[in-house]
């Protein structure tokens, strides 16, 4: 399963907005075929697998990281698939809870005999489709929000210059987790001070595997609609979405860009409702890149489901800009409080991954 | 000479104001003896891995992480002492800055026809020792500012409050830190907000082997004397040091306080001239707990040698107070650049050395 689930990763980048999915067909230690799911429309895991696999399929024992597709979609069920191969046992990570599949697939395959198990490394599996599992299972994507800061906890000087805290080498890994997500969300206010192209590139002009597959959509929430003309969220390098409120005016310049009004909630777009369109829309995993402000409405609502933060070994002083806005505390037991997931040096950097304590 | 160095390091909260010195005796592999400098006015290292080695130390190499003292002190030369047990061969890792020693012992050395080499692991035996040598080299201590912040970068909420930030494990880890310095270092501002104790105990009642060395004397920044009557700085459980303003009238409840005068540059004390004070009374560590102004300056003017901080996994937000005061910067080349030392979790709480690029 372990070998399942590192060919799944092929597919980080490029199964959007299908889940990464990976296969391993063996008899005992001898592996006969392998396979994953790469690209939407194209075959799922299984399918690669038993093809690999030919005859050899037959008693064999498949190991799936996501439970086998019951339905007709763009390719047939591979449930059907792996009776037909006459696989003897299907080993499974995690259940599908797209309701289409939900246990399914795994019926079909016990109603033809297979011997069917889950589970096995269920959480790896888990962790791999998060926004997959975000989307189906909550009805909002899986929100990342990341941030760069120096040591003491500012992102931009009080004159707002913020290049570059980060290295180098935290620039490029911050393409690799934007190639990752359906979409990369900023606020207006963002657009207006950075006006920033928030899309995948190769850093430094060296080849980016990551820059292979679908481009994230750019969400701008933008209650009056003020993105300027010109702006470089506008161009033709990715799509782009803008979120306003229902009475803003549209101007000409943002005629011809994809729109959708939402509710206003204590003079800000509701983000519930934000999230809840992106899910809409088959948005897994929602990377934001956006000011204190936006950041710190996230938070303080709950709805930031991690922090992928970049801390520069520099000092910047009291009088740059904060981190994250957020209500004042009167009281250390209100503090929010998150558990580390990760952390590693990127570069000259360290970059953290945290998530709230629920 | 490794062998050595750890020896040393059981000196590492006794020895002050003395160095950190172990020594190994041997032949070939074959240890024959070994010592370390435990407290001032005792025998140093080489006295006792000679003792041990006894009549085996005749041809013998000796490894000892600093150069041979030469001259009487408390205790008579050590220099003497390795000639006149017939060792043939002396290692040395880092030589003595010490005027009185300063060459003399390794002179002395081989003037009598034994081998001397230096600089084996010479950077470790310094660091081991680092405010030592800052002490004789550079005529001021070497100066570790320790700070505890929130993931945003923030030391306490808006109303002051502070307790706990940090873990348990962390504040057990800060009062290693403070028994290995030979002072801890306040503002009168930290006295009058908090009244701490700046004291080495063991956490939680446990028993703490770092609280048995000497006690560290407490220093406070006091320019205007405001330390109050029946603050815990000046209760009897460690010597107390007030370095005030020669124009500071002095209460009566501070008129048995050890004190200083210090001038004063821009409306505060000198901080050059308050370390050049320590240095003189023997400071080699010196271990800052301090506000933001004070730390803030410190790293302001240079003179802050490393940045001891423990980042706690919790928001605090923008309301919240700020890690240093430190002047307005206008473009991001001024940032104060550290370079990274060591970090490491301790509890629920990361660790993290860094030294200014210099």
């Amino acid at each position: 399963m372990a070998h399942a689930l590192r060919l799944a990763e092929c597919g980080l980048y490029t199964t959007q907005p299908n889940p990464r999915v990976g296969c391993v067909i063996a008899h005992g230690e001898r592996v006969v075929g392998t396979g994953y799911h790469a690209r939407a429309g194209e075959p799922h895991a299984e399918v690669f697998a038993l093809r690999e696999a030919g005859a050899a399929a037959g008693g064999a024992t498949a190991y799936v990281t996501l439970e086998p597709c019951a339905h007709f979609g763009r390719t047939p069920p591979c449930a059907d698939a792996l009776v037909a191969a006459g696989v003897a046992r299907v080993v499974i990570a995690a259940e599908d809870p797209f309701p289409q599949v939900a246990g399914q697939g795994i019926a079909r395959l016990r109603a033809a005999g297979i011997a069917v198990e889950t589970g096995l490394l269920r959480e790896a599996a888990r962790e791999l489709n998060i926004g997959f599992f975000s989307r189906i299972e909550r009805g909002r994507p899986w929100v990342r929000v990341k941030l760069a800061m120096s040591l003491d906890g500012r992102t931009a000087l009080a004159n707002g210059e913020s290049k570059w805290i980060s290295g180098e080498a935290a620039r490029a890994d911050v393409q690799r987790w934007r190639a990752r997500s359906s979409a990369i969300l900023t606020g207006s206010g963002t657009v207006l001070a950075d006006d920033p192209r928030l899309t995948v590139r190769p850093p430094d002009g060296r080849e980016n595997p990551a820059a292979a597959g679908p481009r994230p959509l750019r969400v701008i929430l933008d209650r009056r609609l003020r993105t300027p003309a010109g702006s470089r969220v506008l161009d033709a390098d990715a799509p782009t979405l803008l979120m306003h409120a229902a009475e803003a005016a549209i101007p000409a310049h943002l005629l011809a860009v994809e729109r959708v009004a939402l509710p206003v909630a204590g003079g800000h777009l509701d983000l519930d409702a934000a999230l809840a369109e992106l899910a809409r829309r088959q948005v897994s995993e929602l990377h934001v890149e956006a000011g204190p402000t936006l950041c710190g409405a996230l938070f303080a609502q709950g709805l930031a489901d991690e922090l992928l933060l970049y801390v520069a070994p520099v000092l910047l002083g009291d009088a740059a800009r904060p981190l994250l806005h957020l209500p004042t505390l009167t009281d250390m037991a209100q503090r929010w409080r998150l558990n580390p997931v990760e952390q590693r040096a990127v570069g000259s950097d360290w970059r953290l991954r945290l998530r709230p304590s629920r």
